[in-house]
């Protein structure tokens, strides 16, 4: 796998790596993205490379789908908890075990990557690659959404400037702007400054690319005419007389969906092991759905016997929405779930302190199980088998690994230990030997709610069902939304909760499984395009800032193009 | 060439072209770019593909160099006088002439795209393909200078939130913000409203992403380290003490480098002949160099016998630059300069009005001639031989193209009829076969000014011999930044004249080849990353508006993913 083997050998030694995620994956040993095309049973018109290493996929002709595994998480610490790592490393164990078997994951956002952390691409020997490249523009999807979404927005400013003949009420315009950089400087502007010729002046702002309607839209679109016709359906802002405005009134559907035709093909990469991954949309996963588009999922299922795909945050987030917004469009439950756990992020959601999660402590472990038990009931309700897999850390003792697989084992599940990190596939192969025999079932996906069950129900339905509260309050501005929503006759789409991923409740402090909680719904958000309405719960930050010391102040690149301090 | 004969027939019939350029770039055969790269003598390891028509090149062998044509233009009307026609037919006609030959050009800008025009990439049977990706996201050049300029602009102002340790005066940043979006609303914005955690207020604004001095910087580098030293030069602000702070000293150089490492690397595509074609960079003509990367050039000249290259607009704006910047950098002079002139548009700058220009009229071509004598006095005193060519429209006469050719001859040069735009590199065989005996000339390279001559003899050699003005004058704010330039030395490297394109003059309406007059200096600008000094004269727009009806009102996609309106 390597090309300087001593190297992988340094790290196998100690059952540990020896070397960061960047080192790993630029000493890896890289497939031609043809072979791996060819393993992934493409014909040669159906993929076009970018780069040596990338592809985007067009199918030409359909053909049967296999199973599908969603790995999900307990809620996590805020150094997260592996959910991608483990992901890349059951597909790897499934395929080391002869089943022909793909992942589908989101595209980092380049923000974050400058910000706090260096990459998003798995770990260890558990990683996608050309990990760099993955990390940066990749095939250039997010540039697309980004210019698209500015696009949209100088035009909307544009008809302001032009006579308004939409009527359009700039202090009610909804349409925002959006850059792939944590620039908190951006969040809230005053433009068209600076007199007659340089536009309207109105309060507005920038989010992060991520967090764009179009960015949820592309993710959940089934095909080119399906994202024109979504993107048709934006509300873009209101005019005077309070009617909403759409882009199909403005007229440049068209042009948008030109810019985002590429942008809406999978990206095919490949595991350091050359398993073919499909790496395609990032949406957030508290106020968007929080995993990879309907096309790249749809288009492994139909290559591979097995496609292992992964939810943003915890189960009770990421999870929900794979279950309740992404499924009724694909069309295609999962076969299996699979719940990472972490025994540190169990001692802190059991009261452990940061600083003390590596020491063993078998009575915070304890403590927290009680939050792996509620995120194991809320997919469990789904009526597909769910396993539990600890992603296992050198500091973890065999005794917390035992406890954890003893409580599983009580709460109508099976806990496997996996070590992808140091491992790779090796470190899943029970894990996937359970996978295989649990997705052999024929139960029935069992959907939370229907798509015609009013906004009241769903919101309840989640809240008591998902997160094991007491129900919900809307604020008095989301009453009075829900009522315009009404009226319009928005109210009947999914719901998406943007909620904190580290309690069950809308309270981040509420660690474990807090009880007889109440959801407060500050204000309700119109995804018309995407097709849902977005329930804030309390601030939820769509534009991140940077760190006292940022990432970028540590990144650098050589004459010979080696780039460090990526991870 | 064409998938379907016929298309290609109807317009060869009448001697003009039916197709609109997007239709015309839609039908026809497109070579895969593996062949392109192998008919550039490209080994296999030297280029990347990006799709299947598209590809990044680095060398892997340096080759010895072949000849280099410069084509410019004189005073344009607002229409254009297809310079970028030319220069594609002109390679094509050396192609078909047997002669090993590439052309080398800018990339076109997405915002205009979107708003005036739908295209540059030529016209007619002279275009490069494919036109549709050409003109929008491309192979991501533009997007990763957008990422890497606003990174740099999130991590100015994130250093001003954290304590400001740089002590940079936020009154005096001049770091702005870019988009590749014609949007007027955000030419004068405020930032970092919000309270305490979004940053900190100031005043600020965007450009348009060729008006970024990264892509000057991008478009004058020689590797990646040259990239990285200068990224590291440029100052972005100065301290409340007036002390210039540059990206050096905020120690990210390396992180922007990084985003640039793929953006750096020219990109092939084809004409619609299929002549290899590298098309990289878009520097603005005003107030960067306009013209395309010194690393693309530098491929052309070691890939073919001949490279032909082009300019932003006349002789006298993206001629000079050549002439006076990219050369020096470049270590190669032009062979030959070819000067595109129009029949309109020497009507036009003798005087005739807009709506007229279709008609004969000797008279008003007579009195514009004196505008392409003195670009061609221009252009001449670089030593080398200058060629007219007469791009020629179906509504000019032969009396007056024999007018020009007359009066030519009369003024050291030669002048050639080309009908590239309805016949591609066949309409300028004639053109072909001068160019290459020119090419065979002894002359030495004549350069306007030494490196270390002053600012003010670079300036006043600019007026006096390439605009045939009288003299210049600094503005007192002008005055005062000249004495700032020269207590840190900024004064010896070349200056980058920001004035109208359409006189020779600073006033946009002294068309022809007005006579003494002076040139008034407004303000300079410094682009120490870059290496020049820009001198404003008048007001220039570095961030463009949409027009009343934006060309996006008219671009749309099918199912089948055929474009239409990009014209």
């Amino acid at each position: 796998m390597f090309k300087d083997k001593s190297l992988l050998l340094s790290g196998r030694k100690w059952g540990i790596v020896m070397l960061s995620d960047v080192e790993i994956a630029q000493n890896a040993e890289i497939w031609p993205i043809d072979r791996v095309a060819e393993r992934a049973g493409l014909t040669p018109d159906e993929f076009e490379p970018y780069g040596r290493d990338k592809a985007k996929i067009t199918l030409q002709k359909k053909r049967a789908r296999g199973k599908l595994v969603l790995v999900t998480a307990i809620s996590p610490t805020p150094a997260g908890e592996g959910k991608s790592t483990v992901t890349v490393g059951l597909a790897d164990a499934m395929n080391q075990a002869g089943v022909k078997t793909m992942v589908a994951l989101r595209e980092p956002s380049m923000g974050p990557v400058m910000g706090l952390k260096g990459g998003a691409t798995g770990g260890g020997m558990a990683q996608v690659i050309p990990m760099a490249d993955i990390n940066l523009h990749f095939t250039g999807d997010f540039h697309a959404l980004t210019s698209a979404h500015n696009t949209l927005a100088a035009l909307i400013d544009n008809s302001l400037q032009q006579g308004n003949p939409l009527q359009l009420n700039p202090r009610r315009i909804v349409w925002k702007r959006v850059l792939d950089v944590n620039d908190r400087a951006l969040r809230h502007i005053n433009i068209g400054l600076g007199g007659m010729t340089s536009g309207i002046p109105r309060e507005s702002g920038f989010d992060i690319t991520v967090a764009s309607e179009l960015m949820a839209i592309l993710t959940l679109s089934q095909d080119l005419m399906d994202l024109r016709t979504r993107i048709e359906r934006i509300v873009i802002g209101y005019t005077y007389d309070n009617e909403p405005v759409t882009v199909a009134q403005l007229g440049v559907a068209g042009a948008l969906t030109v810019m985002l035709k590429d942008a809406i093909k999978p990206n095919l990469v490949q595991t350091l092991e050359h398993t073919p991954a499909l790496i395609h949309g990032g949406p957030f996963a508290n106020i968007a759905q929080g995993t990879n588009s309907v096309l790249a999922t749809d288009t492994a299922l139909q290559l591979a016997d097995f496609t292992i795909t992964e939810a943003g945050f915890g189960a009770d987030l990421g999870g929900e929405k794979f279950m309740d917004i992404k499924i009724p469009i694909l069309g295609q439950a999962p076969d299996v779930v699979v719940l990472v756990a972490t025994v540190r992020a169990l001692k802190y959601n059991g009261g452990q302190s940061r600083e003390n999660l590596q020491n063993p402590d078998l009575k915070a472990l304890q403590a927290g199980l009680k939050n792996l038990a509620r995120h194991l009931q809320a997919m469990q309700r789904y009526g597909k088998p769910v396993l539990v897999a600890i992603n296992r850390f050198v500091t973890d003792t065999d005794e917390e690994v035992a406890l954890i697989q003893q409580f599983a084992a009580q709460h109508g599940s099976q806990a496997y230990e996996t070590n992808v990190w140091s491992q790779g596939g090796q470190g899943a192969l029970k894990l996937a030997q359970a996978v295989q025999e649990a997705a052999d079932n024929e139960q029935n996906f069992q959907p939370l709610y229907q798509a015609d069950d009013a906004f009241e129900t769903k919101l309840q339905k989640i809240v008591t069902e998902i997160y094991g509260g007491r129900g919900y309050e809307l604020a008095p501005k989301a009453q009075q939304q829900l009522v315009t929503f009404k009226a319009h006759g928005w109210d009947k789409m999914p719901v998406v909760m943007a909620k904190t991923q580290y309690s069950f409740s809308d309270d981040a402090k509420q660690l474990g499984a807090p009880e007889d909680f109440i959801i407060h719904i500050r204000e309700l958000e119109l995804k018309n395009g995407a097709g849902f309405i977005v329930a804030l719960t309390g601030n939820v930050l769509t534009m991140p800032g940077l760190p006292e010391v940022p990432a970028a102040n540590r990144i650098d690149i050589d004459a010979h193009g080696r780039i460090t301090g990526l991870d």
